[in-house]
């Protein structure tokens, strides 16, 4: 059937960044927009970015953590507040200057962040120690106007994200959220969206801009590049002091603020697929997928009406699953599984007139095409166990590729070699920023990804410069 | 206690504009922003706003609209394919010009609404009916640069809202969803809002600059000006033609599709404060209350701690209601009632002392200040049948409101009268463009709200002009 083979993808998943602008499409996740580098979410994709909200945001809700608004535009001179942060995103920021005939007298941001807008009120709403801990979020949208090659999810101009922005009295109860913030992202990552990532603090080199510090998860990219996720930021006192953000403690002390940004972006919709996709199309992970099981009649003439009642009441049974039934009729049942495989369906059951008289339905893995015969008296109970093992086997699938790919280099030449053969390297290194450039420039652009927090007494010579090094580093080169 | 009273607002609802400038900021619902014509969405706001789009995204979700998420920014060209649309929206609409430090060769609109941007793929992914009907959701921010003075949730240049866009095979199909669209907002506005609307269909003046027609509901606010809410547009095929949106239907004919587009906005959060809200301060609804009972405990020193375990214990005891124990003790009982009727939590339950040993509980109503001692055990039950009566006390009083503020006018002295008095009046009208511009002149701003559906055979001669009337019609100062 050569029409069916067209829809599939063309090229194996080795050859990574032609298989992901072709999953992207055939799956239908995401399209080209009329925007350069801004992408449409298409119904799929946005499902799932709608799963990984609604779980970050219960676990926030939890952590009495508030949702709020703040404005999309940010004025030029608030943006420009702290030296730091201004450096690292006026590059890249969408300017609007005209509002309908009227050309504006200030220019407005568009948000690349909302630290300068939403700070700017901290220092009107914090007075007391009993403002405090201030914990806001927020779900929206943000620019930043790239001039790389744009990628659908793993780098667009526009993306959605939650943006966290807390004050606290001191900096032990803000460094202590820095961690129960990026448990909570790992824990949403693992769990649902079957990921696993590294976590680290960042280089001051690979830090946010007006960060203190920023812990972040690191993923790696089936291409061999790393990726950073979620990610948390101890801003320490740096916004606070440029924009006054202060108050009166329990012994009338003026204090300024501790704070912290923390957020995870539609990126991780792109890590997903990227991770857990095969030569077929997308592999979803059950506790992620709107749709968990199909169920594919196998219709034939005469035995049609027989197959499609079964098929039915087989839906019926599965309660507590999502499932949909496809009954389209000018579709083969061929054309229909590669559909489904495409769309990374966790589950297909298949019934046809032979099933119905032996009691039973053909059930097929998405991850690993494994098919077994069940009786369907014990189908829900199969689903369930199956549902459980794919999400479970994908995650450690996920695990096993990451932590297979990471290799130690104590030497500048096993370096390079690990880079080479697409490795995660974790190699000793001094700290120093001057290092760091030089490791880039001669490697091609591989960075820092982060410092493990688990760390040996003594971590050897800097694998470039040779001096003594300050800690194991994870390198790669970055997405 | 001078202190306490300051907190409180100052004026009385009669007074409404500076009334609801002051509910706003005390009832800690909004605030403003650096940038003018933008507000901060506070966290009580935000999540009146959260209750909202869960309700309608629910009921989206089973009429089997899709979400999804296109670009904030719409190319210049595209924003002007469809001559009315681009009429109606340019003189509003933010241009982003410059990005870092490139200009940008087109001009991008922040979109004022995304017909334009979304149509563009339309067109190309809707080749034949079986891609229809195609029924796309957004939950967005939207930006249009009114040049009126900026009011929280009722005017402001950025806000939030969902955007419904459909395309249908056929044009009964489209109509019947624009149906199903208004039922579905009136419900959620009468049922968690407890707000009362008139629904109908706008005059070609007042329609959605694009749309065939529009259907609305309207509200009347407490200061006799009437305000637009939810409303469902059908576009025909204007955007269709304009767009080339069109299919091969099951006999192999290219038809264009039928559209409608479809929104519910932030506005409805300043409508609801509006029209429950008292002299005290903020009513909220038991069914969008984040908090539905507060209890204070009445605080002596000798007896704090028996009173505050009894405290907890009612808490405990209050399962299926969302409850908050306010037990800060550097407040007096008195400021906290203050704090907790001007955020308008529905029930106040206060325990001291001497209810402690008579084993019961003051309870006080918010709507109507109703005290009433209530035996603990029976508390439960009481609070959920008190919340039961006060949405729907809320939602009579706001219909009683609405229809006792209408008067039929036959003759423009009555129409006149009723405008002076602040009624919404109906009255027989031609339906000319040219007539209603008239009215509008003549009257200061009074324009037509919509065209109820119920209608008399004869609807009598036009309050204007005289001619023949088409229709009984709905006009009001608009807000």
């Amino acid at each position: 059937m050569p029409k069916e083979k067209q829809v599939g993808i063309t090229v194996k998943k080795e050859n990574f960044s032609e298989w992901y602008a072709q999953i992207i499409q055939k799956a239908d996740l995401a399209d080209y927009s009329a925007v350069s580098g801004c992408i449409i979410f298409k119904p799929d994709a946005y499902a799932i970015w709608e799963k990984i909200s609604q779980e970050v945001d219960k676990r926030l809700k939890k952590m009495e953590v508030k949702n709020s608004y703040f404005p999309l535009f940010i004025p030029e001179k608030l943006l420009k507040k702290e030296q730091k942060h201004v450096e690292g995103f006026s590059p890249e920021v969408a300017w609007v200057t005209q509002a309908g005939d009227s050309k504006l007298d200030e220019r407005l941001a568009v948000r690349p962040t909302s630290e300068t807008i939403m700070y700017d009120s901290y220092s009107k709403w914090i007075r007391s120690w009993k403002d405090l801990p201030l914990k806001l979020n927020q779900w929206n949208n943000v620019v930043r106007w790239e001039f790389k090659h744009p990628v659908p999810f793993l780098r667009t101009r526009e993306f959605l994200w939650n943006e966290g922005h807390t004050a606290f009295a001191t900096k032990k109860e803000a460094e202590k959220e820095i961690d129960d913030i990026i448990i909570m992202y790992k824990e949403v990552m693992e769990k649902y969206l079957a990921l696993y990532g590294i976590v680290g603090r960042k280089t001051d080199k690979e830090k946010f801009a007006g960060a203190e510090y920023t812990v972040s998860i690191e993923f790696l990219m089936p291409s061999g590049k790393a990726i950073q996720g979620p990610d948390a930021h101890h801003d320490g006192q740096n916004f606070a002091k440029a924009f006054d953000i202060s108050f009166l403690d329990q012994n009338e002390k003026r204090q300024y603020v501790w704070q912290n940004t923390w957020a995870i972006t539609t990126r991780m919709i792109g890590v997903m697929i990227a991770i857990h996709g095969d030569d077929k199309g997308l592999i979803l992970p059950p506790k992620i997928a709107t749709t968990q099981v199909v169920i594919v009649p196998i219709l034939f003439k005469d035995t049609k009406e027989k197959v499609l009642k079964k098929a039915k009441e087989i839906e019926k049974s599965l309660k507590g699953y999502n499932v949909k039934i496809d009954d389209r009729e000018d579709y083969s049942a061929g054309w229909k599984f590669n559909e489904w495989e495409m769309k990374g369906i966790p589950v297909r059951v298949e019934i046809g007139p032979k099933d119905v008289e032996k009691k039973q339905a053909v059930v097929v893995r998405r991850d690993t095409n494994e098919k077994e015969f069940v009786k369907l008296k014990e189908l829900n109970k199969k689903i369930g166990s199956l549902l459980d093992e794919i999400q479970n086997e994908l995650y450690k699938k996920a695990k096993k590729f990451l932590q297979g790919n990471i290799i130690k280099a104590n030497s500048w030449k096993d370096f390079e070699k690990g880079i080479k053969n697409k490795k995660l390297v974790l190699a000793p290194f001094c700290g120093e920023g001057e290092c760091e450039d030089l490791i880039k420039d001669e490697t091609n652009g591989v960075s820092s990804r982060c410092i493990p927090f688990e760390q040996p007494k003594k971590a050897g010579k800097c694998v470039k410069c040779g001096k003594e090094g300050k800690y194991l580093v994870y390198f790669g080169k970055a997405y």
